[in-house]
């Protein structure tokens, strides 16, 4: 027993000691687990013709029962050029989000309250049960056995492979608010450009289907599928070989083929949902356990999708890659820490700002990051190739804006502050610093800075350690561009 | 001697217990290999705007002179979309399909017949030769060596990288029938969305060549390729110049250029193909025992392509996966058990139904799956994202049809039984089933299934458990779905 | 000191052993890393409907001060195919090309001249440092410390990641002339189909920036960038905010935004460029020692990016990796003699053909081959699938040719000898020959040439076996093919 806690600690304090370390030294780690990961894998092909970006908000709203989907414009130039899909769902206390899956990995994160989230994978036990049904659980009907389900919580990272159905549900007081991102140029997409929601209950409306089913000239709003348009999976089925199938009633088919639900894909569930489920303390104590990377044990037998960690919190202070105390910090999920990025060639980066405080300019080596504004507001600028500059202005709570790969970026803080979640199109996304500790002149020999932009010595000593911070920079004295401009 | 006898055995039973274990276990399996084989790789674009699907026979047919070679229309909606072109040889006894070689990758089932099968790697040794001619090859006109050939039988899948030359002989007594997929959208085709196939021999119709040969408005039937398209490899090249690099006569280059035969690449064979091959009982019981998946000899330097297994029966009863005595049996091969899979991205599964029984209802997660029926016919219904029904209809012998990823498919046997082979456009393309004991349902808490389908605790528990059998279904007694409704 | 000498003369042994075997044995070896190395990944989608092949010139040439940028035509069809962009840099003495990365991987060869070339890894320590500085870097500012550098010279083929900044400066007697191919349809790219170039410094006009710019119908030649179009990356940003981020004065970001550089993007260093650097001649010693393949070392910790090997001589004889006196030699760089290469998947291949010997026919398995002479001319034939002649003429220094995936090719040497550099899109590119010792003919039957070709078994065995040479054959008696038709 206690050599077991001290191993259970000993892991802790490696994955703690990983995931830490991961964000100084991440972009020196790309050919750290070498043969294990050396691939970078290909893109769907896009147009990335951007003169200029702007701050989006979401295009269409679909109601639901107990909740709203919000999209954004998939045909976008900046959503099409990183080719994903971006959705918000604002779930009400006690809604359910239906069962459904995507042709497209998908990783969300939890922007506000608390919530129960199960991801079926095929053949994987039904690992949570009572333990008085294992013999008899057809003759008790108030039992119940199911796949494991996560506690959900604000600050959350989720990743989940294409084709795999899933469901949430709010459990906490306030609404349940998550921002989600498709990956439709993913690899494991094999289908078209389009992102595609197959829901297996509920009673969704066209436009929540795929974007295509919108955009393809039949953008009337939000009404239900009564019109013949849309419905759950089971709908196209013919109902009496549906019930051959489950051996059951055709009847019963038929309801779940046209569910007596007003519309939509967010159901308000009457009496609390139960489901079976660990305590959150105690599953937040197995969670930095229990679920170490797989790096770890991927020589085992046990190592299967059905254990594999599929969360991540990167809201907590504690995660912090880059902290400074007069600045803030930033934060980031990666095959490292959550080795399911991995599959899903994805990761993403938590921000927090302080007030007018700045993240330094820098490059994406190998991603695009498409930005989230969770709280607050701030100004950044964005630059192209040709020395341009394709995004001047201000950036708030709620808004998105592509940064896509190699083009430069600043970002400062207003005066309340700015927190962010970047998703990353790539899992171990790189990025190249211009200024700081850790900036690309640092790397330079004076002699280049010299000659490359005809300063003095003196001068381009300068430019390489007049900023001694790394990453988040603490407002200087000599300016308040942020606000000057603003 | 003792000693590896029992090796063998056991690992015979390793690989036996790898392959059925495969089937249940096959989607948990995902991350089992982990490290080495967390990709999934990226296919070229395509089109997958489906609104029906269709029962296809082969659109165009080419006649050689101990054969016949028929192809499916790749330009149709549905391969379009799988990004995959199939075709199906016909070849006589003593039929010998010339050698030549693709931009993509091949994989081919075995519907009918015997024959052999070679494979020609660059840089692979002549493993195969006649002891006696070791020290005068050159002298002994009547011996020779030459590298590793196959013998093929009904049931047998082979899988072929792109560029290697293979040929095929009909040493059987029967007409030798494959049906064969080249997959265009992987990623080892670098030219575009067009399959073409280089012949070395023969005297190839363009239509032989590539489809858009016949396809860009040139499709003038089976003539020969006097008219100046069309040819083998050889014929493009300086006859001078090959005379020197061969070091012959350059009359004898120019009979390799233009084959005094008259038309087509399966070229009948006067007496009998002589060949250096160990016979097939031998062979046969080697096939378990030396051909082990590379992940038990991946640290080994012997493991090279030369010696890689590239043929799996995938039709013997012994093999199956999935058995259910009153219903059918379900056999896959993939890169568990036919490891050069992982490099092709590929997998198959076949399928064998019983009279009147159902296979589960069920979507593919992460692959296109292309089903041809090899023998008796059935019924299926597919479902599209938006729960309409995009196909319903029968589907019998020589027919074929592609069932996109995430499309929801179920499939029932007719009168006389139903059998397939489907590829798959993943190396462990996983499904999930909607009803039986491995399906989504099970996986969900009966809460959730009360609420998004607005049934009752009971209703939601029947629907669960109602259906105990796995992925094969015995005809239930409350429908003849598949009768009544043909 | 005994012990480790000789443990690196035992390194040393088996990198040379790998190198030497690798020629031979390696199409066989795709499989001998197993686990690590499974991936081929895919490409960007493209268009290879090639009637015609050209050796193909420079067409655009854009002037800097101290150098001249020509580039190939990225819009030509055979750079289409293939999805890659070419260009060559003549660096005058004392030449300093600034810092810049692009959107892709990049790999040159360096055809004439000695330079100094440094890259940039974000996060990676600035490991060349004065010893006595460390303490007080900023206050002696005659004193430097930055990341490795590295020497060039006549034979070195440099391979770059996607978004690594790096420089280059000619610190030898003459024009150091390199030749860059830019791989567009590169998994790592994740922007469209059009090359950027990114900019830290210099004054680069748009035509530099990336060939979307002085393609969209804005090629006006070589003028400046003071219409406001081009500029480096600093130009986009708000000079405040970059002072800011800098803590420099605004003054000195407008000189970094708009250096007193006439224009270009080589710039002439005025004295000798000082960086700290270890002599060739002790580095020479080391790059065979330390700098092994990533599989000797993939355990380690140690490996990183930063550390990594990115230069690799393909020149020096003793590197061959076929070698006939009579003949010529061919040298070939890939994963296993440069591991980078296998993030970037690409390779390249050295030839030096002795006056009218030829290089074996062959085909492409896996991958486009981009072929640049560097010296003498020779002639090329090349055939499509349907065996009709694509190219056939003259190939002369400094010209391109594309040899697209599967497509059939031969090369003979003029009277002064042939040399090239091809690149291929694979980081191991498989070749099949169709004549000579390791010939595709040699791997077949005598029954199947016979009946495949209609030739007699005599016949048969003089096409498998009267050319004995590997590759590189010597020119024959029979014919002055190259002199006769040129």
């Amino acid at each position: 027993m206690a050599s077991s806690s001290l191993l259970c600690f000993g892991l802790c304090l490696l994955v703690l000691f990983n995931a830490c370390f991961a964000q100084i030294e991440q972009v020196t780690d790309i050919t750290r687990e070498g043969k294990q990961q050396r691939q970078r894998q290909q893109r769907f092909q896009t147009q990335c013709n951007i003169q200029n970006l702007n701050a989006l908000e979401p295009r269409q709203k679909v109601e639901s029962e107990a909740g709203v989907t919000e999209f954004w414009d998939q045909n976008n130039e900046q959503l099409q050029c990183a080719n994903v899909a971006v959705f918000r769902q604002r779930i009400q206390q006690r809604g359910l989000l239906v069962p459904a899956y995507t042709n497209t990995p998908e990783i969300f994160y939890v922007v506000q309250g608390r919530g129960i989230h199960g991801v079926v994978f095929p053949g994987c036990a039904e690992t949570f049960q009572d333990s008085q049904q294992q013999q008899s659980f057809q003759g008790s009907k108030s039992q119940d056995q199911h796949q494991k389900v996560r506690q959900l919580r604000e600050g959350d990272v989720i990743a989940l492979p294409a084709g795999a159905a899933h469901w949430i549900y709010n459990n906490g007081r306030d609404q349940l608010v998550l921002v989600a991102l498709v990956d439709v140029g993913n690899s494991q997409n094999q289908l078209d450009q389009y992102f595609r929601k197959f829901y297996l209950g509920g009673n969704p409306q066209p436009q929540l289907q795929g974007f295509s089913q919108s955009q393809g000239g039949r953008s009337q709003g939000s009404q239900g599928s009564d019109d013949g348009r849309g419905g759950n999976l089971f709908r196209g089925f013919d109902e009496r070989l549906l019930a051959e199938a489950f051996n059951v009633n055709p009847d019963l088919i038929r309801r779940l083929q046209r569910p007596q639900i007003q519309r939509g894909i967010i159901i308000r569930v009457e009496e609390e949902l139960r489901v079976l489920s660990p305590q959150r303390d105690r599953e937040q104590e197995q969670e930095e356990c229990e679920e170490t990377p797989s790096y770890e044990r991927d020589n085992g037998f046990e190592e299967t999708i059905c254990t594999m960690k599929l969360r991540h919190n990167i809201d907590k202070p504690s995660h912090a890659d880059v902290y400074n105390p007069r600045a803030g910090r930033v934060t980031t999920v990666n095959r490292f820490n959550l080795p399911i990025l991995r599959d899903l060639q994805l990761s993403a980066e938590k921000g927090n700002l302080y007030p007018n405080a700045l993240l330094a300019p820098q490059w994406n080596l190998n991603a695009h990051s498409i930005v989230y504004v969770t709280r607050g507001n701030g100004r950044m600028q964005i630059v192209a190739e040709n020395g341009e500059n394709v995004f001047d202005g201000q950036i708030r709570e709620g808004q998105l804006i592509v940064v896509p790969q190699g083009f430069a970026v600043v970002k400062r803080a207003g005066n309340r502050g700015l927190e962010w979640i970047s998703f990353k199109t790539n899992d171990v996304a790189m990025t190249s610093q211009l200024a700081g500790r850790a900036s690309v002149l640092r790397g330079l020999p004076l002699d280049v800075i010299q000659n490359s932009f005809q300063v003095s010595r003196d001068e381009a000593q300068r430019l390489k350690y007049n900023r001694q911070e790394l990453t988040v920079f603490t407002p200087g004295p000599r300016s308040q561009w942020g606000l000057t401009v603003a």
